[in-house]
């Protein structure tokens, strides 16, 4: 039973049949409010998204009036805008697990409810499965079943996003994109598409300059036979105009509806219900506020009210608790910091980030060397190719992308960067398990997938410091594609702004000595082992400890001197085991002949849901406690043959 | 020395100063003949992409005569329409030598050339990397260098294209972008923006309606003060509404100019040149016609002369010849027809293509069920979540990727459909080392990229028997994501319309029996392996051979039968060592405690360049006689260390 208690009309709603059987148009805007107010309640005192939920109170509460849901299909690109969704089908009582490990996720989830028609968390996914949807139930015969997919004008930006469009401009299907329209992304909304919404939203708007050639026209008509004439004439052309091509989602041909306020519940349900008559790929365009309802949020950035953490509902006031200590940095700090630093001795370096700038830490730079510092929108493949032609020109390039976010622009990676073997540095943020994001957000997959492509540097710093050097070492001359990946969350140092110093690409480092085992680590996962070996250590047992630092190219002479003295080995990564740093461990010893006995530790070969990064690590058996347990087996098993 | 002549004027021209330096602008139609006579001349003998370069004969020759290449930065987008440039570009002595092993490459590589200012070969890179490069340059101070980005109507479709577009829309640079509308990809392009492109470029022209509103607003304005008012007064709104955001391009802040015939060599030079000195963002929107000035490649088909191997020059007959006996067939095409079979059988089936509907041969679907076989346009991303989408609502799609493509929709396969654990068949095509197209279409990641992803079932049939039978498989209820790879080109069965049988899953199977050696392969090259085992047993040895068909989930069963025996195994995949199927072998062996030497033969760490199949597969070493030599190393080896 949740500690949440809803208010009278919203308590009435189990799943949206209720909002439609039981409520009239009149009392929707009451249930705006209780709805509103239970996401400020719960997310207030348990943290998770906030601003986006609260922006699209209206349209949820409007969309599920009016469609028939969960027969109708309803899309939430990238979902964490879904909470009053995940509230009003089903997991009321459950919402404040939100995000907790075992509990509700932070996104729509198919496996969670039918109501979550498609799972997501990357963003610009809506169109094409709704498009995808929308065809197949055209293929099955099932005219009446509706699709919509709402996408935010930041999600609009991604290439993916377009490719959906100009296929389901063609195709004859009853698809209805809403596009949610706050100006921004998690960061304020960038590019040339922003700005056009912008303009057509504002004064002089498109619709207005409709009206007024319509008057236009009308007027003409009262000058005389010859002017109806040409009026006649060329009305055509000004419709075809106008209405066909003078605008860009028209142009792709999806008929263009709006923009109207996304907060006038009553309109909405409205719009709504006429649109639903309406056959053929339509899209709606809402205006809405991120944050809305909720004073602070809507007065101040909405980037600071994106996802706050646990804040007072009633000043507004965000809960931090103040460390009695100086605390380590989070890695996207050491970033942000660092690669001003360098900027500043080598004008060659330039910062890009796709529309994660405050997430990353770019911000930094894009405050202290604007004309250096790039936002290019939610686009991860452009960020890369541009970043190759950047680097074509003597630029030396830092991307910074998330590491989930990387696998859209893998292809670009190879195509356009390693193949070229250009200058260009990848710090791939968030790599490997980043906590209550859950499966789409683990970065899991990179150390494997970046290891494969010729020409390519891979490198994970286990602290602070190494990441310092890593970063000063990408940026020497013609070091070519260099990958630096690091996790989501902080360090381990107070005092992190040490010298850098050059590292030789491709060594490891030995932490340890040991003499019964050897524990090969990348990453700062590696303090796991560390932490581990001192246990084992009181436990009687002597373990080496090798951090490896690059996985590509691995350190040869490191890696004769572990096997050519360890016959067990550990390899521990935060990253999948199938092709990752244990796998290049094991084919350097099939090159080489050597027969260590070698225990993989890693994330095993299915997706992990969302939970603590602690309590992920202990769930893949890669934290202390599995380390030192693996470490005791292989110890024992050995002690055991040889009693045998 | 070259066997072909050029003539008069185009044997003048070395570099493209030459051609500036040297010609009048009336004699650039004349180099246009020689130029296009020329490609044609070799073409037709060394056969090669055809079509797309004929078409782009005066465009080439504007670009170089008005632009000053290589300083200024002129980037082919996709590249195999950029023959001309590379004959114009110092290239044409050994422009024979096109497309053959260690000769010119059939796509623009900047270490061929400083003209090549980006290696292209995948489409819709070019805005993306003449943008970073314009950016570059304002950085650096160099505002006199102009980048110009070509690119045509099909390539327009990908996300990529459309992201570039976004951003460069508000960067305040000097960036051209050449729209090459010659409606077509390889096959004709599809989608809204190409019915969109020819709204504005046929009679109802953008132009026609544009000069129409000018035409009414001045003769309003003879109806007196009055209708001079009004026409004022809407002036500006009509303008902005048609000038502004009339036009898709300009919706995104880039300058719209055109639509022009992009075979007037003369007035393109005239319009470039006023376009050099026109600042920001702007597109050149010209028509051409694919084959152009070729009459068989004009009247035909366009796909059939996209690239049409060895013709007759005169007659414009294609010359294949004819095998004297039945020859076995394309992997392309067992795909197509087979996908037929299924899908009459299961009403489920449905085919979804980026733009590849030719090549892959869904072409046969398309014709035979219309309504259930989609080409999307180049759009890979978007054909794998539409993929999901539609699999959402039970339909099970067959989406055809070539693998080297399938890159770019990494992250759609992992987040969309693998993480949904939908019912998707990805057929890769063309996985492996693709022959004369070289390192941007060799599809060697796959088998790593795919075999770290979840849920995934990742195969590759061995012949055409065993692909339809894994088609077959892979189409049974409730399989989840099911990859199927195999390689450009035929297979090796004669009557291969066989009966379709289930494979269980993750099963291989034994091909031979043997006692000092096994070698285990994954698809099509272990008939490589067959004929080295031919070999080898001749030489005394003998050898086993398994095909594993599963690269995951492996065949455990398998593998512990082959480790439990033979403590020598060799692994044949035609895909990169990093990762790959072998390293999957090395993971089995380290989990289950195996120490058999095992020797990987693969595509090694580098990209491979192009070249026949053949001389690719003996350049990485594992074509049967290299396959013989691994064998024969490892046993003597053995040898050596009994009788040492």
């Amino acid at each position: 039973m949740s500690n949440y208690q809803a208010g009278p009309h919203l308590s009435q709603i189990e799943i949206p049949a209720d909002l439609r059987d039981k409520f009239s148009e009149e009392e929707l805007p009451e249930v705006c409010n209780e709805l509103r107010q239970f996401i400020i309640d719960v997310v207030s005192e348990k943290g998770g998204h906030f601003g986006a939920s609260l922006g699209v109170v209206e349209m949820t509460v409007a969309l599920h009036y009016v469609f028939n849901t969960p027969v109708d299909q309803l899309v939430w690109d990238v979902g964490h805008q879904a909470y009053g969704h995940k509230i009003l089908t089903g997991r009321r009582e459950a919402f404040d697990t939100n995000r907790k490990y075992k509990g509700v996720s932070g996104f729509p989830k198919r496996s969670e409810s039918e109501y979550d028609t498609f799972g997501v968390g990357h963003s610009s996914t809506s169109i094409s499965g709704a498009l995808g949807m929308a065809v197949a139930n055209r293929v099955q015969n099932k005219p009446d079943v509706n699709h919509i997919a709402v996408i935010g004008d930041g999600a609009m930006t991604a290439g993916l996003a377009f490719e959906a469009l100009n296929h389901g401009g063609v195709e004859d299907t009853n698809l209805l994109v809403i596009l949610n329209d706050n100006c921004m992304s998690i960061d304020p909304n960038v590019g040339a598409l922003k700005e056009y919404l912008t303009d057509i939203t504002t004064s002089h708007t498109y619709n207005k300059v409709k009206d007024e050639v319509w008057n236009l026209l009308g007027k003409i008509s009262k000058f005389g036979p010859n002017a109806q004439a040409i009026a006649q004439k060329v009305e055509n052309g000004i419709k075809s105009a106008l209405l066909k091509q003078s605008n860009l989602f028209e142009s792709l041909n999806f008929r263009y509806f709006g923009p109207i306020d996304g907060h006038d519940v009553e309109y909405m349900v409205k719009v709504l219900k006429d649109l639903k008559d309406i056959p053929g790929p339509k899209l709606l365009h809402c205006v809405t506020t991120k944050g809305k309802g909720f004073a602070p949020a809507e007065r101040e950035s909405a980037t600071k009210w994106h996802a706050p953490g646990i804040f007072n509902k009633d000043t507004g006031e965000i809960i931090k608790v103040a460390p009695k200590s100086p605390q380590p940095p989070k890695y996207q700090d050491v970033f942000g910091h660092t690669i001003i630093e360098l900027a500043e001795k080598n004008e060659k370096i330039v910062g890009v980030t796709p529309a994660m700038p405050t997430g990353c830490s770019l911000k930094f730079m894009m405050e202290a060397m604007p004309e250096r510092a790039f936002d290019v929108g939610i686009a991860e493949q452009h960020a890369v190719t541009f970043s190759a032609g950047m680097a074509t020109q003597g630029l030396l390039p830092f991307c910074n992308i998330y590491s989930s976010f990387m696998q859209r622009a893998y292809d670009q990676v190879v195509h356009d960067v390693a193949l070229q073997k250009l200058n260009v540095v990848f710090c791939l943020d968030r790599g490997g398990l980043v906590g209550a994001d859950g499966p789409t957000h683990h970065g899991v997959f990179d150390l494997a997938y970046m290891r494969s492509i010729p020409n390519m540097v891979v490198s994970s710093p286990m602290d602070e410091q190494e990441m310092r050097n890593l970063m000063f070492t990408a940026q020497l001359p013609d070091m070519g594609p260099f990958t630096i990946r690091y996790p989501r969350g902080n360090g381990v140092m107070t005092e992190w702004k040490t010298p850098m110093k050059r590292i030789k690409v491709g060594t490891g480092r030995r932490i340890k000595n040991g003499t019964d085992l050897a524990i090969l680590t990348i990453g700062p996962i590696g303090h796991e082992a560390t932490a581990a070996i001192e246990q084992l250590e009181k436990e009687g047992m002597s373990v080496a400890h090798y951090d490896m630092r690059f996985v590509k190219p691995i350190d040869e002479v490191l890696l004769h001197e572990v096997l050519g003295k360890f016959q067990k080995v550990i390899t521990v990564e935060d990253g999948c085991l199938q092709g990752g740093m244990g796998s290049a461990v094991l084919e350097f010893m099939a090159d080489h002949g050597y027969t260590a006995q070698v225990k993989r530790l890693g994330v095993p070969d299915k997706f992990i849901e969302h939970g603590t990064q602690a309590e992920l690590y202990a769930e893949c058996g890669f934290d202390s406690a599995a380390i030192v347990a693996a470490a005791g087996e292989m110890v024992s098993r050995a002690t055991k043959k040889l009693v045998g």
